[in-house]
């Protein structure tokens, strides 16, 4: 055994509370796992929780994480407050400046500065390791970066937010709509009291921005992911995925194109057999498409305690190990900018719910619009016949681009008979 | 760049043309993710495959790979010829011998020397990689070993046979019997001419073989894998199956016991929404299930030119970016023989078949059999009712033991109404 790996921690909030306990539970199997121990030498938080005390007795505690990070006590800090900006960006700058390694769950930081950090990192010659940000105990930053390096990657997708899967598979069980759906949620813990950051689909926007990076090779680019969330997916549209075959879950998808990458992250009618179909609950998967590996798939738990303890120590048992890989899989300086499929431009085919007058030549004037647009329909439902009344009518069409739905929405809304604004969902073919 | 990783290449079948092809293909994209390049400087093969000439040109060509593996002209060894005795296991000892890392897809050669191997690859400070010997393109060895290395896992298990499950698919689909659809799958190249390792399990075998060791940190040990394979399965169980909302996989599985590790390759009753009960065709999958992680899946394709060269050349990255791991996970000498649960005490539901006379007190006699061994029964299926001929009885039982489910078995056979040998399939809990 050589010297012990002496570890600050930063942030003892619920991913920290389970650092400290694969550490302490795990001694032995992470010391022979690592080739030396991995020990925790140091801590910051606002204050200590309670059943964390017996496990940290004797460490040093500091009241500023800023300060921990610069100790020679410490090889390595372990960074789990959050935020892209404030203190945790200061501990991440303040541990690589003074040459210490870094492992992060913080998605939001590294999205915005990671390739800053990165080439500091890089500079230093030591580890920038966020296993944890994406995907929760899933290692697929390992997979795309080593364990799937032989390949070029077509496509990169999955379900990266827990939350809005948990919400989507209650609305599918329970028939009932987002609102109670989402409140039943933050009842139960799996959606925080402001769940704007998972709902409207930033956090999952995020964790693209970085598997994108990895996957393609280029620098992270928050910016140029489209991103739509799930307050507009209603509990009719659920049931109408479910009779056409599929089922609705926010899909976080990366993909070349002639033209650049598209990255987007929206609501999506996927087919129920497909890679992500019957990935329920709290469930993340991840789909990585390459040229020679084919198509692999990578589910587990993408959030809580547990999972992202797990992968904050495999970053360790990495870094005590001397197995350090450049943060993005490349050196950062050689990190390609790949142009952005523009919204307007990206293809798909649509599913499209309308609520219209039942009365003759309606059908025909929809099919007008759409024939205009070159758009050609696949399925027509129709049903629940009341003269005179407003029934809904629901219409899938073959691949079309964004561009020609947005006109078709516009021509749409003067149709008389068009009661409502239709719901417009994307069919992603897997 | 620093100066290039030297590679001969030992075996140009499927596999070796398909490592020549990525680095081929991708030189410039490895040489980036690897930080030096990868070149490829000898090969060793009965003959050069036309097609690969063009590629092959100008490298050293050896007629004795054995002579090859201890070139000085070369830093790592590629051994594709396969087999766990004769030239290939000589190749990978001249190789280790003389202080060059080794990567091989070769699992008979692993599951039976794999600790031998990496004793000297320790000694040598060499690396001794092998992730293509299991689930093909599927990163699972280096998911165990480093991205879920925070764990204590409590079970490993998963579809490791392509051919197999291919072969069961087929009959699912078709509602044909093995026989027919084995010689389908060897029509198209899914299966060997000599299909015997792949459909008694010996292929599953060595795969799981190593799963558990890298898993449980235990020597490799093959003798303690129960082995069945698939040839006794019928078009009829299958149909039944699928009525009880079952399919049936050949399951390779490894799990901690009370007292010590089960390590077996069996046809199961797989619930159809488990993780591997939607895994169809020459898909693999395996599933860890960790004490911080949780459940999680790979799935991918299990064999192959392109996705076994994937996996091939991963490994051949991380040796050339000084990314060096202990091949089983800890030092070969810490591995630690964890006893094997003996078959007879394994326990699971039962699936049984049996063809009886109808005539009124069969039914009672059977359950008065299990009622006997302790055994409570789950499902009875029962139909096509034909007083005095013979017709099929379905059972499924609750949870026992395998050494009650063999005296079952003795005991129908005494039956006389019972009118041949019954069918039992365990009944997997996933």
């Amino acid at each position: 055994m050589t010297a012990p790996l002496r570890i600050g921690i930063a942030g003892l909030g619920t991913v920290g509370g389970g650092v400290v306990k694969v550490l302490t539970e795990h001694r032995d199997l992470l010391a022979q796992r690592a080739g030396r121990p991995l020990v925790l030498a140091a801590a910051s938080a606002l204050e200590m929780p309670a059943p964390l005390a017996p496990l940290l007795k004797g460490i040093a505690w500091h009241g500023d994480a800023r300060v921990m990070a610069k100790s020679a006590d410490i090889d390595v800090v372990v960074e789990l407050i959050g935020g892209a900006e404030g203190i945790a960006r200061q501990v991440v700058e303040n541990a690589l400046g003074a040459g210490k390694s870094v492992v992060t769950a913080n998605k939001a930081l590294i999205a915005k500065h990671g390739i800053a950090l990165a080439r500091t990192a890089e500079q230093k010659h030591v580890a920038l390791a966020f296993e944890a940000s994406v995907a929760g105990g899933i290692p697929i930053l390992k997979a795309l970066r080593e364990g799937l390096a032989a390949n070029r990657f077509q496509r990169v997708y999955g379900i990266l937010n827990g939350t809005c899967n948990y919400i989507l598979t209650g609305m599918e069980e329970s028939g009932r709509d987002f609102g109670e759906v989402l409140a039943e949620a933050q009842k139960l813990g799996y959606a925080e009291a402001d769940p704007a950051t998972d709902v409207d689909g930033l956090d999952a926007a995020n964790k693209l921005a970085i598997l994108a990076s990895v996957a393609f090779g280029c620098p992270v680019d928050l910016d140029a992911v489209h991103v739509e969330g799930i307050r507009r997916v209603s509990a009719t549209d659920i049931a109408y995925a479910a009779e056409l075959g599929y089922r609705i879950k926010l899909l976080a998808m990366a993909r070349r194109t002639e033209n650049g990458i598209e990255r987007r992250v929206t609501p999506c009618m996927v087919k129920r057999e497909s890679p992500v179909g019957h990935v329920m609950g709290v469930l993340n998967a991840v789909v990585a498409e390459g040229d020679f590996v084919g198509q692999t798939v990578f589910q587990g738990r993408g959030a809580g305690e547990r999972p992202t303890a797990s992968a904050v120590v495999a970053d360790l048992i990495d870094i005590a190990a001397g197995r350090v890989s450049h943060p993005f899989g490349v050196p950062v300086d050689t990190l390609t900018a790949i142009p952005r499929e523009p919204v307007e431009r990206q293809r798909a085919s649509y599913y499209m719910r309308l609520n219209v007058v039942d009365r003759p030549g309606v059908l025909a004037e929809v099919a007008r619009i759409l024939a205009g647009e070159g758009i050609s329909i696949e399925t027509v439902l129709q049903r629940g016949r009341s003269p005179g009344e407003t029934v809904p009518l629901i219409l899938t069409t073959h691949e079309t681009d964004e561009a020609a739905m947005i006109r078709v929405r516009g021509l749409l809304g003067s149709v008389k008979a068009v009661t409502q604004d239709p719901a417009f969902i994307r069919i992603e073919t897997l």
